[in-house]
């Protein structure tokens, strides 16, 4: 039975993470291991001056999962390095509350969970809902199982973990699925700025707009288009095209900065 | 006068920071936004769901720059969209307190820092020392005005950030410099399990060491042949190698979950 390790950012207590682990824990051996709080926009964090505590987490008397003191990035190390022997097949994490595209990839901690999987050579997933009210998981956690025989029938590379954002519609209004990249595009945000009671000042970041250059193999492009968004991601962020151009521009004067004798 | 944002991931106290201060602030226009407590290892962590708060920083009854309440990706928003206008020229992370190669480098606060930068289509690059005691910072402080000069003469990609590394070595010492690929190799870690003086268990990560794959053009063996590691990164994670692959796998099957109208 392939074993899969299930993880989010919203918390453990999260209803996505619910409907993921009620839709799978009868075909699969799952095991839940998840921040025991909202670990929303942490990016690739792993905690390294505190320890982490871990804890069994019972709902309604039953054992569902470990909740784990620290962000997805920790959750998914110590799942697979402590908790999961041997370690998992899969790891899924999600069903996040919310679409992570373009740059946004780059601040998700549901994603980043994806990508410490990858990096630590287990075949991975994000998946999120392009909402953040009144979601409906049934059609999310139903396609997660069709993530799952991609990731296994496509032989996903190792190091790569697929990034799937699904519209908040009805199946029936979806109307399409692609394969997609990372869009690059930027953002339009601001800071609020106020007072406290106190006097004393204060930001709040606000405003975020994400702008994107239209390219329609983009995951926010096609995501806008009531597509489902499949972006496969490695954990390389190596700009390839400028490491080839620079090389060629060393300053002659540096040989001169070193190696004096 | 070119126009300087400073940041670290170290905090504000950090000697590394004051380091390139000092060094850069007769000739360039600098300006000090640095988290008030350290934030190694937070990742592309950004503050969402608490207000930021920026205080004013003295040292020696004298202004040195901007204590802010968050990260080094929340320094650098609030650095380029409310402290300084018009936005800097160029933002600098660092001196940082240790190398930032390899897969750490998505762990690593500096480097976030400095992508967030070029995110925000603002020519960056982070520093790090290749140690963690006894930091001397002069050389990678004088370093500090090559690497402003190469960005400009290169007329550096928007959207790229120089990731440099440097050996803690006197100058005379250092091999070579060059243009380099973030690693990829895998880590070696486990984590250690305790028992605190009430019985609960917890874990420390523990252990960390970098295997990599040998390849000549990485940070990491550069580093390690004591010659600095310039690393142009950038913010797109999608493996493109994937995308083109994945693109013919999508099941047919697919096709009849969706858009039954």
């Amino acid at each position: 039975m392939i074993r899969i390790l299930l993880t989010n950012d919203d918390g453990i207590y999260a209803p996505g993470l619910m409907a993921l682990y009620e839709e799978l824990r009868h075909d699969y051996q799952v095991m839940v291991v998840a921040p025991e709080v909202e670990m929303s926009a942490v990016g690739h964090a792993i905690t390294l001056n505190f320890p982490l505590r871990v804890k069994e987490f019972s709902i309604n008397g039953k054992f569902y999962g470990y909740a784990v003191s620290g962000t997805p990035a920790d959750c998914v190390k110590i799942g697979v390095q402590e908790l999961m022997d041997p370690p998992p097949d899969i790891i899924l994490s999600g069903i996040n509350l919310g679409a992570n595209v373009g740059v946004n990839v780059l601040y998700s901690g549901t994603v980043s969970a994806a990508t410490e999987g990858a990096f630590l050579g287990i075949r991975s997933a994000s998946i999120s809902l392009n909402t953040r009210k009144d979601p409906d998981f049934t059609f999310p956690a139903r396609f997660s199982r069709e993530i799952i025989e991609f990731i296994m029938k496509a032989d996903l590379m190792p190091g790569t973990a697929l990034n799937v954002n699904i519209p908040a519609l009805p199946p029936e209004k979806i109307k399409g699925i692609r394969i997609t990249k990372q869009g690059t595009g930027s953002f339009k945000e601001r800071f609020e700025k106020r007072t406290d009671p106190r006097g004393n000042i204060y930001y709040w970041l606000s405003g975020e707009k994400l702008i994107e250059n239209g390219d329609p193999e983009n995951d926010s492009f096609v995501l806008s288009q009531d597509m489902i968004s499949i972006t496969p991601l490695h954990y390389d962020l190596t700009c390839h095209s400028e490491f080839k151009r620079l090389s060629s521009l060393i300053p002659q004067n540096w040989k001169t900065l070193i190696r004096k004798d």
